[in-house]
């Protein structure tokens, strides 16, 4: 079974699209029953109720238990079990698979890679299903972000694994004259893949981000130990277990990808990280567990943490537009993103067409309009969905008896799960040097901070991009020469932005094959989805060469 | 003057041999009057009889100082003075020269590149003279050596990092529809440098390691502190007297290169390692400092330090010629190279053409090899050259009172420099789990290991390797089933190995272009010369997307 045949058109599809940066995507982005399978979203509900308070089979070796996960929409416990293993067993078992991998041609790892990408988009109103229910994503979210859009990130890798590889050849005939004598010799290079690889997934939206991270690293080569959040275990469990699929279809032990599932009352990351064997670790998740890993000088680390991202309201042809924009993109998934803008840097007066608003004026425009994305139950279902943790509602509510509160975080009723954990966004206003707005607060709550001016905000947002790490940062100005300020500043800051984006809905959508997520420039990451160096690092090249 | 559209043609060459591995050079590797200007040598040699006692100018700022050091040649002292500088002021000027170059165009700087590199090579009879008397190499490795084969070394990093820029586009038109809206952004992507790079040069071999990381680090925008030994500063300071001068004709500021040399008394390292704003640091020298280095998580840290290279002899069909290519490979600047063999495991028997030649015969013939090559003072001043550093000389000394040497290390008398500080080969045999050849015994010190059969003495090489480094590795066999096996062994300890080199001489010459050094996969160093990994963090990428 040749699945680098088989999928090779689709990889130079993929391939071109980020040559050009250009939109793309071989997957669905719609769950229309029209583009699916019959029955496809039937069946995908019927396995997620049938798998509720049962078993995840075939992620690896361990005793099977129940998980920590609970529904945030019907706040039910989920119930199902997993293999938790010892992390000297998960080790010993990549280990074991390790060598055919190891030796393996880089196509026929593309190709496993390829075709475990094409099975899970065959699952994915499985996914979408264990998503929801663990994430708190809504449906749409579910389907399209943790699904087809995560696809793309990790064909995106795959793409870039194949041009670092293909950047080696694989052997050479090296002619040359040493003094009297001419000299042939054969030379060979082989890519040698690191080692264990910890991909350590976050719990609201782990597909984006550990996709990628899975598959560089099995295209290159290295074992992979997936640790998927204690309370997000299922969409994982189940794609570690297609992925697995794919591999032993190949011939190849599927022991090379394990889930290492733990308990939020007995973690194993730090074992698993710590272990001898471990080369590589991939993570999204908070800044401070980041900047313990950023500090093993000993491992491959590649980090997404947070930033707290700005916007800057210069003026817009229509202020309307763009605060039905900021609003939308406030209440999506209840600010759970990593590109929810969270700092909104509002001027004494904003150009609204041909007059200019004042400071007030805008502020209370922007609650009206989330307001009115929040209005009708359905709508804020559809949009917010639910939040992924308790610990994030409580937050929410302590921030809400701030003495500034501009809107205050009350729950939406959720029209089909009355009991789901819902916040609508919490707007608080905060001083230019105020502290509250300069870390990430995360969840449904954004800051409203005045400027003297454009350039003040600017200056801020800028300014704590560098300081306290930005991830998507935007901003709003019908003055060109403005524009070209914004963009100096923030490239000069390290950070990138998105500029008068409102049909570009939701704005803090991020594109596979065109926009590179995260820059590595500020505090809210080190890896960048996806350029050459996620991936150049992750094997090595060792030579022969033999004289004839 | 577009310095790139001048150098095109040559990086596309190097470009294609990289891609080939091919042998290529388009710098002159004799020092044949014929093939130079007349009088180019004379002139160098002038321009090395002048300096001393002078100065050297416009390496950056500081006070000038004379440095420490002396010709291991004729043991004198160079007297040469140069601008020593305190950090704070090197850090000021290369982060006042920086912003011009930051934003300058990849051509820009890959331009000023290739013409530094040109001026380099145009001025090689004066690099040749100052290698020889700071680092003891002899003429024909000054000018070869640290010559051609270390201005390819720099080309290619070029070639690198031109590709990895390339990778990305500039800008992109991204169309896609969201909801009813069809959307259109201009996207721009900028490739921002990281920052300070410090490129630490080591004593004996500084052009080969130094161009690479400069180049690289140059290439890519950021600018360089060029630290050499504290004993070889005159080649490193003539090289950034002529890189500051490209850099200023092309109408940038010359401080984006510094030098920074200290006195052994006085090291200034670690406050260039440890400041601020040092984002890069590139190292060679030693397994200690080198270690320091890799554990600063907080910096991209690229080295190479050292291994105990290992010979395996099983046989060959003439072994005098492998004993007289190994012989010469030890003699070959007094083993001062990081890929001279140090520990040659001979099997109990070892293959000779028809016969089978016993352990002890085998070791004799070698000890009578190495005489050979330095019976001849005019053939072992040639080969040989002088020690670096009487700390060498001391150890090597030292090591000569061991009860097991087979051959002693007696000084050669230099033809020309009666003065000079020679060693000869010294030889000792060790047992196979003997520590004494269980790391680098820096300089002209190597281990006859007898072992009990050929896979013991593969076993022994390759965990050697992989326990304690190896920069490169050596084989002999006539049994092809046997190089298979070397072959595999040597890919799974991470380690590179060159089987049944002979003709190839010396066996320790590595090719720009061709051959990967430095594998990254054991303790002999992290960085490659060079693979993308080298080049592909030195920037990170920022963009903006703006909706129109």
């Amino acid at each position: 079974m040749n699945f680098y045949a088989r999928h090779q058109a689709r990889l130079d599809a993929a391939d071109a699209a980020c040559r050009a940066r250009a939109a793309y995507t071989p997957f669905i982005e719609s769950p229309s029953g029209k583009l699916h399978p019959d029955g496809a979203k039937a069946r995908g509900l019927a396995w997620f109720e049938g798998v509720r308070g049962g078993r995840v089979e075939d992620t690896g070796p361990g005793v099977f238990a129940v998980a920590d996960e609970r529904s945030p929409f019907d706040a039910e416990p989920l119930g199902v079990s997993y293999a938790f293993g010892e992390p000297d067993a998960i080790f010993g078992a990549v280990t074991r698979a390790w060598p055919e991998w190891r030796r393996a041609t880089p196509e026929a790892r593309l190709g496993v890679c390829l075709e475990a990408l094409d099975r899970l988009a065959a699952a994915i109103f499985e996914n979408t299903f264990a998503t929801m229910h663990t994430t708190g994503q809504a449906f749409m979210m579910a389907f399209a972000g943790s699904g087809a859009n995560s696809l793309d990130r990790g064909l995106e890798a795959i793409v870039y694994a194949r041009r670092a590889m293909a950047d080696v050849v694989s052997e050479a005939s090296f002619v040359r004259r040493f003094g009297a004598n001419e000299v042939r010799l054969d030379k060979r290079y082989r890519l040698v893949p690191r080692g264990v690889a910890i991909v350590i997934a976050c719990g609201s939206y782990p597909a984006w981000n550990a996709y990628p991270a899975l598959f560089a690293n099995l295209a290159t080569g290295n074992p992979v130990i997936v640790k998927p959040h204690p309370a997000t275990v299922l969409p994982v469990a189940r794609a570690v277990q297609i992925v697995r699929g794919a591999i032993a279809d190949a011939g190849f032990d599927p022991d090379l990808v394990v889930l290492a599932p733990d308990h939020a009352s007995a973690p194993i990351t730090n074992a698993l990280v710590d272990h001898d064997a471990t080369a590589i670790v991939d993570f999204t998740g908070s800044p401070t567990y980041g900047a313990r890993l950023e500090s093993r000088a000993d491992r491959l680390v590649f980090t997404e943490t947070a930033g707290c991202n700005a916007v800057v309201l210069d003026g817009a042809s229509d202020l309307d537009a763009v605060l039905d924009a900021l609003a939308r993109s406030l209440c999506l998934f209840s600010g759970q993103m990593c590109t929810t803008p969270q700092n909104v840097f509002v001027p004494r007066t904003v150009r609204d067409g041909d007059r200019a608003a004042p400071y007030a004026e805008v502020r209370d425009r922007l609650v009206a309009a989330i307001d009115r994305v929040v209005a009708d139950p359905r709508v804020a279902a559809g949009v917010c969905g639910a939040l992924h943790s308790p610990v994030t509602a409580e937050r929410v509510d302590a921030l809400a008896a701030s003495p500034r509160v501009l809107r205050a975080p009350s729950p939406y009723a959720h029209p089909e799960y009355p009991a789901a954990r819902t916040r609508t966004p919490l707007l608080i206003e905060d001083d230019v040097d105020g502290t509250a707005h300069q870390a990430e607060q995360f969840g449904p709550v954004a800051f409203v901070v005045p400027t003297e001016d454009r350039e003040t905000a600017l200056a801020a947002a800028t300014s704590e991009a560098q300081r306290f790490g930005a991830i998507a940062s935007y901003a709003y100005s019908t003055d060109p020469a403005f524009v070209a300020r914004i963009e100096d500043a923030f490239f000069d800051a390290g950070a990138s932005v998105g500029i008068n984006l409102i049909g570009h809905a939701p704005l803090n959508y991020t594109a596979a094959y065109s926009d590179y997520h995260v820059t590595g420039l500020n505090p809210a990451g080190n890896a960048c989805l996806t350029d050459l160096a996620f991936v150049a690092q992750r094997f090595r090249i060792v030579q022969s060469k033999t004289e004839l």
